[in-house]
């Protein structure tokens, strides 16, 4: 255990914008939010499937969840050189003094992951839930935001909880997912406003995908000061209808799974912590800490 | 706390080959060997620096730090859609079908992190180091690995200690590192093999590169069988000389400041384990568990 006490929890930044490095006092209020989460999850009537998802994913799966479609802007693809060692011997030399090196990289089968759930739709394909399947995973994500306003990170962890089954049981988990998230946020001293929301959906179509998505109230974000007055989401519960049960094809009580989820942007509810109770985790009520 | 006992830690494989889930025992062996690690690094003489560092950074600094130019195979760099939402309406039909919707992508200022420890270096310019600097940090590792044979993943995570400081201090802490990783690793009775080794360099002077490197003794391996005989380097320990003084601009005693570290492959050591002891880490010897 570390004996630093008073080790104020400030992210460093580095060269890249939206991309930080965390000390010791930050990750431990990401080890006390990881522990909250799962005593939250622990009171659910059936355990959640525990996983550890890895930051990059197949394209092919995430093409297939509609993401590339809708958030291309967002998404980060892996590149690798594909070439000889021969031809590299020409690209080489550009490489140290920051030169067009990468002009023969080629797309690969990779994808940086863009939320946490994403893997998990894919272990149901085929399958007929004659229950709900659960699954709580971490995972760093990755979006590549244009701005770097306080919060707005490019790579950030994500915790999420989610559901698969049918339509009743996803849209009460949704909204009692929301109630409980709120209350556990609002324990911990943050003032969450909780509002109807929708994706940053990009194209010609947006604001008739903004407006169903409104309109069928699929997302909730519990937005909180991060940085002084600048408020964030820094949680959310959405509810996907069938989106995911036709596109992995998987099913419950005779029709296409549906699936619901909440998740929690951990960067972003330390940034919320520090915002109300001060850089310095060691001098934080106790009760947090419980 | 699971309350689920005899859960194999198998990984789940997922579309992408090198690229797995982690289900909670799995990770049960993940948090026992980052214990260890810390339970070792609290012996040091002067503390490590602690960060935990995300799965991607700055394309200039792993450019500057000499990767691309010697590992281009490896490298994933991270591309982005830059075009405009019209031009996005002629791109998005070939999405949902895996079509080539990527053919505007464009590189980024972020590649994918090949190595925990870089970071580390970068926050050390211009500094002239009076005493060792250490750093004990963990990531998301990746390398666009041809293979997949047991063990050979493109996603992984890596912990590593760093020390930054002058030649007799690296060169003594590497060798005193590399027997305590060995004894450690064999105290989980672990069949180690030290190997004097090289980097997978790539192009025309692989051969002189690597000769170079094993003459002057700057890579060591900890080799272990991690899938019955198929054997992976699960660990190792390098002395960097001045790379990446003269890279990032540090120094220490007058002269481009050197490193060393010791890195753990944190996924290869628990395949290791289960190897031994079998895919049930609830029937493990209790000592493991301390």
């Amino acid at each position: 255990m570390s004996e630093i006490t008073d080790a104020p929890a400030t992210a460093l930044t580095t060269e890249a914008p939206g991309v930080l490095l965390y000390p010791e006092a930050f990750e431990r209020i990401v080890a006390m939010l990881r522990a909250g989460i799962t005593r939250l999850a622990a009171d659910e009537p059936a355990p959640f499937t525990r996983l550890a998802v890895p930051p990059v994913i197949s394209r092919r799966t995430i093409e297939r969840a509609g993401y590339v479609t809708s958030f291309p802007h967002l998404l980060g693809t892996v590149h690798s050189y594909a070439g000889d060692a021969k031809r590299w011997g020409r690209l080489a030399p550009l490489a140290e003094e920051g030169g067009a090196w990468h002009a023969d990289q080629e797309i690969s089968d990779l994808v940086l992951l863009p939320a946490a759930c994403y893997p998990t739709y894919a272990t149901l394909a085929g399958r007929d839930l004659d229950a709900p399947a659960r699954f709580h995973v971490e995972a760093h994500c990755f979006r590549q935001e244009a701005t770097s306003e306080p919060g707005r990170l490019r790579t950030f962890r994500m915790v999420e909880l989610v559901t698969a089954g049918d339509e009743e049981h996803c849209v009460a988990w949704r909204d009692r997912w929301l109630a409980r998230v709120a209350q556990w946020l609002e324990s911990m001293s943050l003032k969450v406003a909780i509002e109807e929301a929708d994706d940053p959906f990009f194209g010609v179509g947006r604001k008739l995908y903004q407006a169903a998505q409104r309109m069928q109230k699929l997302k909730f974000e519990l937005r909180v000061p991060v940085d002084g007055d600048q408020v964030q989401a820094i949680a959310s519960a959405n509810y996907h209808k069938d989106h995911f049960g036709e596109a992995f094809g998987f099913t419950a009580g005779g029709a296409a799974g549906q699936t619901a989820c909440t998740a929690f942007g951990i960067e972003r509810i330390a940034f919320a912590l520090i915002n109300v109770h001060g850089p310095q985790p060691d001098r934080w009520p106790a009760a947090l800490w419980r």
